[in-house]
Protein backbone atom coordinates (compact mmCIF):
# COMPACT_ATOMS: atom_id res chain seq x y z
CA UNK A 1 0.00 0.00 0.00
CA UNK A 2 1.05 3.40 -0.63
CA UNK A 3 0.23 5.81 2.16
CA UNK A 4 0.76 9.41 1.06
CA UNK A 5 0.47 11.72 4.07
CA UNK A 6 -1.14 11.46 7.84
CA UNK A 7 -4.63 12.82 6.54
CA UNK A 8 -5.54 14.04 9.87
CA UNK A 9 -5.07 13.48 13.66
CA UNK A 10 -8.15 12.68 15.80
CA UNK A 11 -8.61 14.05 19.14
CA UNK A 12 -11.64 13.17 21.63
CA UNK A 13 -12.31 16.60 23.26
CA UNK A 14 -14.86 16.83 26.63
CA UNK A 15 -16.17 20.11 25.04
CA UNK A 16 -15.49 21.09 21.51
CA UNK A 17 -15.99 24.80 21.96
CA UNK A 18 -13.59 25.28 25.00
CA UNK A 19 -11.03 22.98 22.48
CA UNK A 20 -11.80 25.48 19.51
CA UNK A 21 -10.54 28.02 21.92
CA UNK A 22 -7.65 26.58 22.87
CA UNK A 23 -6.56 25.86 19.17
CA UNK A 24 -7.34 29.17 17.75
CA UNK A 25 -6.39 31.73 21.32
CA UNK A 26 -3.35 29.30 22.72
CA UNK A 27 -1.90 27.90 19.53
CA UNK A 28 -3.35 30.35 17.12
CA UNK A 29 -4.52 27.93 14.75
CA UNK A 30 -7.78 28.25 12.73
CA UNK A 31 -10.61 26.57 12.62
CA UNK A 32 -12.07 25.94 9.37
CA UNK A 33 -14.91 23.87 9.64
CA UNK A 34 -17.63 22.44 12.26
CA UNK A 35 -19.29 18.94 10.91
CA UNK A 36 -21.79 16.57 12.62
CA UNK A 37 -21.36 13.38 11.73
CA UNK A 38 -24.51 11.87 12.97
CA UNK A 39 -24.12 8.19 12.06
CA UNK A 40 -21.15 8.12 14.41
CA UNK A 41 -22.56 10.35 17.04
CA UNK A 42 -19.74 13.14 17.14
CA UNK A 43 -19.66 17.20 15.95
CA UNK A 44 -16.24 17.86 14.49
CA UNK A 45 -13.86 20.77 14.25
CA UNK A 46 -11.12 20.61 11.67
CA UNK A 47 -7.72 22.63 11.19
CA UNK A 48 -5.67 22.27 8.84
CA UNK A 49 -1.57 22.32 9.30
CA UNK A 50 0.52 21.53 5.89
CA UNK A 51 -0.84 18.86 4.35
CA UNK A 52 -2.36 17.26 7.46
CA UNK A 53 -5.31 17.89 9.86
CA UNK A 54 -6.48 18.02 13.60
CA UNK A 55 -10.15 16.64 14.20
CA UNK A 56 -11.52 17.55 17.48
CA UNK A 57 -14.51 14.75 18.01
CA UNK A 58 -17.29 15.43 20.71
CA UNK A 59 -19.82 12.81 21.39
CA UNK A 60 -23.21 13.84 21.25
CA UNK A 61 -24.34 10.43 22.77
CA UNK A 62 -23.38 8.61 25.47
CA UNK A 63 -23.44 5.50 23.94
CA UNK A 64 -20.65 6.95 21.06
CA UNK A 65 -17.29 5.33 20.55
CA UNK A 66 -16.11 8.84 21.73
CA UNK A 67 -18.00 9.02 24.72
CA UNK A 68 -16.78 5.05 25.72
CA UNK A 69 -12.94 6.09 24.49
CA UNK A 70 -13.47 8.95 27.01
CA UNK A 71 -14.78 7.19 29.79
CA UNK A 72 -12.25 4.36 29.80
CA UNK A 73 -8.91 6.58 28.98
CA UNK A 74 -9.89 10.23 29.33
CA UNK A 75 -9.77 12.64 26.51
CA UNK A 76 -6.86 13.35 24.46
CA UNK A 77 -5.53 11.53 21.42
CA UNK A 78 -7.80 9.21 19.88
CA UNK A 79 -7.09 8.01 16.27
CA UNK A 80 -4.36 8.71 13.45
CA UNK A 81 -5.50 8.77 9.81
CA UNK A 82 -3.25 7.87 6.97
CA UNK A 83 -4.10 8.97 3.63
CA UNK A 84 -4.60 6.15 0.88
CA UNK A 85 -4.83 6.39 -2.33
CA UNK A 86 -7.74 3.60 -2.41
CA UNK A 87 -9.57 2.67 1.19
CA UNK A 88 -10.90 -1.17 -0.09
CA UNK A 89 -7.93 -2.07 -1.37
CA UNK A 90 -5.35 -0.93 1.54
CA UNK A 91 -8.09 -2.63 4.15
CA UNK A 92 -7.95 -5.59 2.15
CA UNK A 93 -3.91 -5.33 1.60
CA UNK A 94 -3.58 -4.76 5.60
CA UNK A 95 -6.13 -8.14 6.33
CA UNK A 96 -3.92 -10.08 4.24
CA UNK A 97 -1.03 -9.20 6.13
CA UNK A 98 -2.88 -10.62 9.53
CA UNK A 99 -4.44 -7.29 10.66
CA UNK A 100 -7.29 -7.24 12.19
CA UNK A 101 -9.99 -4.64 10.93
CA UNK A 102 -12.77 -3.02 12.36
CA UNK A 103 -14.25 -1.97 8.92
CA UNK A 104 -14.00 -4.98 6.14
CA UNK A 105 -15.08 -2.11 3.93
CA UNK A 106 -14.94 1.20 3.44
CA UNK A 107 -17.75 3.65 5.01
CA UNK A 108 -18.28 7.38 4.52
CA UNK A 109 -16.87 9.78 6.94
CA UNK A 110 -16.32 13.36 7.67
CA UNK A 111 -15.58 15.76 4.78
CA UNK A 112 -17.13 13.47 2.35
CA UNK A 113 -14.21 11.09 2.26
CA UNK A 114 -13.88 7.21 2.30
CA UNK A 115 -12.29 5.76 5.52
CA UNK A 116 -11.82 2.57 6.98
CA UNK A 117 -10.14 1.53 10.82
CA UNK A 118 -7.66 -1.22 11.62
CA UNK A 119 -8.16 -2.72 14.84
CA UNK A 120 -5.91 -1.01 17.49
CA UNK A 121 -5.11 -4.72 18.83
CA UNK A 122 -3.18 -5.33 15.56
CA UNK A 123 -1.74 -1.73 15.90
CA UNK A 124 0.26 -1.58 19.41
CA UNK A 125 -2.88 0.31 20.39
CA UNK A 126 -3.00 2.68 17.93
CA UNK A 127 -6.83 3.38 16.51
CA UNK A 128 -6.00 3.58 12.46
CA UNK A 129 -7.64 5.08 9.87
CA UNK A 130 -7.18 4.93 6.14
CA UNK A 131 -8.52 8.20 4.52
CA UNK A 132 -9.38 8.67 0.95
CA UNK A 133 -11.54 9.79 -2.12
CA UNK B 1 3.20 32.45 18.15
CA UNK B 2 3.01 30.37 14.90
CA UNK B 3 3.25 27.00 14.43
CA UNK B 4 4.37 25.68 11.26
CA UNK B 5 3.38 21.90 11.10
CA UNK B 6 3.19 18.83 13.15
CA UNK B 7 7.01 17.65 13.65
CA UNK B 8 5.74 14.67 14.63
CA UNK B 9 3.84 12.09 16.34
CA UNK B 10 4.80 10.35 19.41
CA UNK B 11 3.29 6.68 19.84
CA UNK B 12 4.59 4.52 23.19
CA UNK B 13 5.45 1.26 21.95
CA UNK B 14 6.01 -2.13 24.09
CA UNK B 15 8.26 -3.34 21.78
CA UNK B 16 10.65 -1.23 19.47
CA UNK B 17 11.55 -3.45 16.56
CA UNK B 18 8.15 -5.61 16.28
CA UNK B 19 6.47 -2.36 15.81
CA UNK B 20 9.20 -1.30 13.29
CA UNK B 21 8.11 -4.14 11.18
CA UNK B 22 4.28 -3.42 11.50
CA UNK B 23 4.94 0.27 10.01
CA UNK B 24 7.24 -1.01 7.45
CA UNK B 25 6.15 -4.02 6.29
CA UNK B 26 2.47 -3.24 6.75
CA UNK B 27 1.65 0.51 6.27
CA UNK B 28 5.08 0.98 3.61
CA UNK B 29 6.81 3.06 5.57
CA UNK B 30 10.68 3.17 6.23
CA UNK B 31 12.32 3.47 9.58
CA UNK B 32 14.82 6.14 8.74
CA UNK B 33 16.73 6.51 12.01
CA UNK B 34 16.93 5.00 15.75
CA UNK B 35 18.22 6.92 18.94
CA UNK B 36 18.49 6.43 22.22
CA UNK B 37 17.54 9.70 24.42
CA UNK B 38 19.34 8.54 27.64
CA UNK B 39 17.95 11.17 29.79
CA UNK B 40 14.42 10.41 28.65
CA UNK B 41 15.10 6.68 28.80
CA UNK B 42 13.72 5.59 25.57
CA UNK B 43 14.59 4.12 22.43
CA UNK B 44 13.06 5.96 19.88
CA UNK B 45 12.26 4.78 16.00
CA UNK B 46 11.64 7.64 13.12
CA UNK B 47 9.29 7.80 9.96
CA UNK B 48 9.00 10.47 7.55
CA UNK B 49 5.30 11.16 5.96
CA UNK B 50 5.50 14.30 3.82
CA UNK B 51 6.31 17.24 6.52
CA UNK B 52 5.35 15.59 9.54
CA UNK B 53 7.11 12.19 11.60
CA UNK B 54 6.10 9.47 13.09
CA UNK B 55 8.29 8.71 16.28
CA UNK B 56 7.72 5.20 18.22
CA UNK B 57 8.91 5.26 21.97
CA UNK B 58 10.06 2.34 23.61
CA UNK B 59 10.99 2.40 27.46
CA UNK B 60 14.14 1.62 28.63
CA UNK B 61 14.27 1.57 32.46
CA UNK B 62 10.12 1.05 34.13
CA UNK B 63 10.55 4.83 35.86
CA UNK B 64 10.37 6.18 32.27
CA UNK B 65 7.52 8.42 31.71
CA UNK B 66 6.93 6.18 28.60
CA UNK B 67 7.01 2.82 30.90
CA UNK B 68 4.26 4.79 33.34
CA UNK B 69 2.05 6.10 30.43
CA UNK B 70 2.04 2.48 29.08
CA UNK B 71 1.18 1.12 33.17
CA UNK B 72 -1.41 3.74 32.80
CA UNK B 73 -3.56 3.72 29.37
CA UNK B 74 -1.73 1.03 27.41
CA UNK B 75 0.63 1.27 24.10
CA UNK B 76 -0.48 3.94 21.70
CA UNK B 77 -0.86 7.61 20.59
CA UNK B 78 1.71 9.60 23.04
CA UNK B 79 2.10 13.54 22.46
CA UNK B 80 2.03 15.79 19.12
CA UNK B 81 4.85 17.70 18.46
CA UNK B 82 4.11 21.18 16.72
CA UNK B 83 6.93 22.71 14.94
CA UNK B 84 7.68 26.15 15.91
CA UNK B 85 10.30 28.89 15.37
CA UNK B 86 11.53 29.57 18.97
CA UNK B 87 10.74 27.13 21.74
CA UNK B 88 11.51 28.97 24.76
CA UNK B 89 9.28 31.69 23.42
CA UNK B 90 6.30 30.11 22.15
CA UNK B 91 6.29 28.79 25.94
CA UNK B 92 6.24 31.86 27.37
CA UNK B 93 3.29 32.66 25.29
CA UNK B 94 1.42 29.81 26.51
CA UNK B 95 2.17 30.37 30.07
CA UNK B 96 1.35 33.63 29.91
CA UNK B 97 -2.46 32.15 28.24
CA UNK B 98 -2.68 30.45 31.35
CA UNK B 99 -1.29 27.05 30.12
CA UNK B 100 0.29 24.63 32.76
CA UNK B 101 3.85 23.81 31.35
CA UNK B 102 6.06 20.85 32.25
CA UNK B 103 9.40 22.49 30.79
CA UNK B 104 9.62 26.03 31.88
CA UNK B 105 12.38 26.13 29.64
CA UNK B 106 13.64 24.14 26.14
CA UNK B 107 15.67 21.32 26.53
CA UNK B 108 17.24 18.69 23.91
CA UNK B 109 15.28 16.42 22.55
CA UNK B 110 15.65 14.11 19.66
CA UNK B 111 17.40 14.92 16.48
CA UNK B 112 19.08 17.24 18.04
CA UNK B 113 15.88 20.05 18.36
CA UNK B 114 15.03 21.84 21.51
CA UNK B 115 11.87 20.62 22.95
CA UNK B 116 9.70 21.61 25.53
CA UNK B 117 6.16 20.53 26.80
CA UNK B 118 2.56 21.55 28.24
CA UNK B 119 1.39 19.77 30.49
CA UNK B 120 -1.93 17.94 29.44
CA UNK B 121 -4.31 19.05 32.01
CA UNK B 122 -4.34 22.47 30.43
CA UNK B 123 -4.68 20.80 26.93
CA UNK B 124 -7.09 18.59 26.93
CA UNK B 125 -5.68 15.01 27.90
CA UNK B 126 -2.58 15.68 24.85
CA UNK B 127 0.38 16.14 25.75
CA UNK B 128 1.82 18.46 23.77
CA UNK B 129 5.36 19.36 22.61
CA UNK B 130 6.97 22.37 20.84
CA UNK B 131 10.12 21.41 18.71
CA UNK B 132 12.22 24.13 16.96
CA UNK B 133 16.41 24.31 15.81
Amino acid sequence: MKINNIEHIGIAVENLEASIEYYEKVLGLECYSTEVIADQKVKTAFFKLGNTKIELLESTDSESSIAKFIEKKGAGLHHIAFAVTDVDKSLEEAAAKGIKLIDEHSRKGAEGLKIGFLHPKSTGGVLTEFCGK
